[in-house]
């Protein structure tokens, strides 16, 4: 890990660089693929399939005979996890959705906001060496809390074609039917446009490799809406003298582990910790099974010392972690310090994976500094709120003059009039 | 207007049909402007108001004095209507502005989210024809609610170099004292990148014409949030037997003086409302100053005849329409069937232009079937919610085994390894 110590703010911007990772040859791939799924539907997304999965399959459709037989195939032990887990997800989720009241603002002027769910949205799930399954509990969780009739998820087939039976399994039990064996750009392609198999979506979920990125991206500019731009995972965690190092010095690497390009840093205001934080991660490499990938994160990571805990926050703030773990006996009362981050955890105990799995948070989260203005994923993300106002004749003769004001100062006297027709019939009455 | 009666479902998409409205070169004059701001700030943003604004600028910073002297050049009758706009944008706002409550997933893991101010934000208010100051109010109210430290505001001068003293004093009403004349695609590439006079914002806000709108779409793409994706403004219609015609009419012109491309439906289960609608049309339209603009959205604009109400509601959520009048006695009847729109006006005396300017309601709305992902301006969008965790020793030990459990699963050891170290701490205590 790279030291540094006390450094001065003009310094803060380069510690805080994330690695930008796209080719130049990516966007004019994902663009081809995008345009073929577009005009030829499923038959493209059998051809890409083969290309890129190494899979020739007849369909990409799951039969629901398929996710039904999944629950044979996952061991009571993890079968009982995930249980535990969907349910305190679904405990705090529940606890987003919000009934809000009704405002008169005048007499006879009241207005209110209603929540609606996105009708159809898509989950994109990433397969690759791991099976993602958590994924489909922090994405399907909160659609199925929020209402939505319609969802999709989408999952690359394996060698053999197959999808993992712990996705279908965890699909099966949220109650999510229509589930296809498609990866890559040409999953978000299909749902961003529809083919034969894949119904349109209003809005795309989900993490994912490069091409799933820039696909996301390509494809909100046509009006399809995403969760929320992507970047490689990453943690900071501020460690006070009060914090345990083998504890952090485990969390660092559960961050690290995910891939080369994970960030992780250390902010302390104690050589001491950050001495045996780094002896402890010394120890504690060599016994995980992915140290190498873990290592070539770690070796593009920062340890940071600052003078005191409140300039580690701010620093915090200025970098804007997907993760921050404050490593504290005393981290409550450094909430009101946190401006942003996507998710916190607070104390000793509270680790990454707690979130990333089963304490009841969701682990889509805003990556590369992009929390200073994105929340993670939550039931809002799967509703929209529209306003309705309902104005009675007193109401309309309470703001209807400010509105004709209002109205010819801006040149829009058809605006005006809208209001002039209604005063005026209320005044032969 | 153009009239259908009865449409089946498979011509509904048709009917759907927006304008699309981009050039060609637009997106490389608009690529091009990005560059040059990023690269050379002010002296490109001074060449570009020079080149699209017409007047040749020394500064595009606006002292705090110009901002206090504006009050004085506004009339006592409009400061009154702004002044009530203001207090009713506020009342509702404000209601929007919620705390959320702790929930206790499992004994001893608490998890909750709060609010945080996006820290500094950019409004964009278009310039043109028209001084379009209420967007001031609609921006910069739930802004300001919301807490956001640094407010932005940039519009373009007039062609002597000048920015409306009502703009001005809109800001100055809501404490906003960073305005920039700066118009265009160039406002919005100072926004993102910054300047040595525009400081780089983490969000942008507002409406513009094609230049604007697609270079928030670009900037976008960089990771800068904007508020939401851009299409001509809408009103939908929907008049049942209770409706009043001259109203109805009036409310369809009001859209429709917007601009040639403005999207004005009429939808209704009766003839004679119908026929009477397009009677008072022909009786209105010449009164209107802005007639010729009117006249050309009108005519590519629909009547559509339905069955019932509720196959008007049907169609209204296929189209999802930025703005949705029912004009009905029994209006409120009709709100659970309401699915997707931007903002509803419920009744007969509950014009669209009460929503524009004073209802209390906001009218920065998504446009062109963004309804159906996307929810209108609020605090919340200003605004993003980080989760927190706080977990015990006892929280650790119940969610501790399905964590190990879920990310042995997940062939993520050190995720795993994580818990592990904490739970072996507290079975040696």
């Amino acid at each position: 890990m790279i030291r540094s110590k006390f450094p001065p703010k003009s310094k803060w911007k380069s510690l805080s660089q994330r690695p930008s990772a796209s080719s130049a040859s990516l966007e004019s791939d994902v663009r081809g693929i995008l345009e073929r799924v577009a005009q030829r539907g499923d038959s493209a997304l059998l051809e890409l399939t083969e290309k890129y999965d190494g899979v020739s399959l007849n369909t990409i459709a799951i039969s629901e005979e398929e996710i039904f037989d999944s629950e044979s195939k996952v061991s009571a032990e993890l079968k009982g996890a995930i249980q535990l887990a969907k349910g305190n997800i679904e405990a705090f989720h529940r606890s987003q959705v919000l009934k809000e009241e009704r405002v008169e603002t005048v007499p006879g002027v009241s207005c209110w906001r209603e929540a609606r769910a996105i009708e159809r949205v898509g989950l994109y799930v990433p397969g690759g060496s791991a099976p993602l399954f958590s994924t489909v509990l922090m994405l399907g969780v909160p659609a199925v809390l929020a209402g939505c009739s319609d969802i999709i998820l989408c999952t690359p087939p394996d060698a053999n074609g197959n999808v993992n039976p712990i996705i279908l399994y965890c699909a099966k039990l949220l109650g999510i039917r229509k589930v296809f064996k498609v990866g890559g750009a040409q999953a978000i392609a299909a749902l961003a446009y529809g083919t034969e198999s894949i119904p349109a979506v209003s809005k795309i979920f989900g993490p994912g490799n490069s091409y799933v990125t820039k696909a996301k991206e390509l494809v909100q500019e046509k009006g399809v809406a995403i969760d929320m731009p992507a970047g490689p995972s990453e943690v900071l965690v501020i460690a006070d003298s009060t914090a345990v190092p083998e504890f952090v010095a485990s969390d660092l690497l559960s961050q690290a582990e995910h891939g080369p390009d994970s960030q992780v840093l250390l902010l302390s205001d104690s050589n001491r910790v950050i001495a045996e934080v780094l002896e402890e991660i010394d120890r504690q490499l060599p016994t995980l099974k992915r140290r190498a990938i873990a290592e070539m994160a770690l070796n593009a990571s920062r340890v940071i010392q600052f003078e005191n805990i409140e300039q580690c926050l701010q620093f915090s703030n200025y970098y804007a972690p997907e993760h921050l773990i404050i490593a504290s006996e005393n981290a409550e009362e450094y909430v009101p310090l946190v401006q942003n981050a996507g998710s916190v955890f607070l104390g000793n105990y509270s680790c990454e994976s707690a979130g990333d799995y089963a304490s009841g948070t969701n682990h889509t989260l805003p990556t590369n500094g992009f929390a200073k203005a994105y929340s993670g994923v939550s039931v809002d993300s799967f509703i929209k709120k529209i306003t309705f106002q309902n104005i009675s004749a007193r109401g309309i003769k309470e703001i209807g003059p400010a509105i004709e004001t209002m109205a010819k100062a801006e040149l829009l006297d058809g605006h005006a009039n809208a209001v002039t027709v209604r005063l005026k019939s209320l005044s032969n009455v």
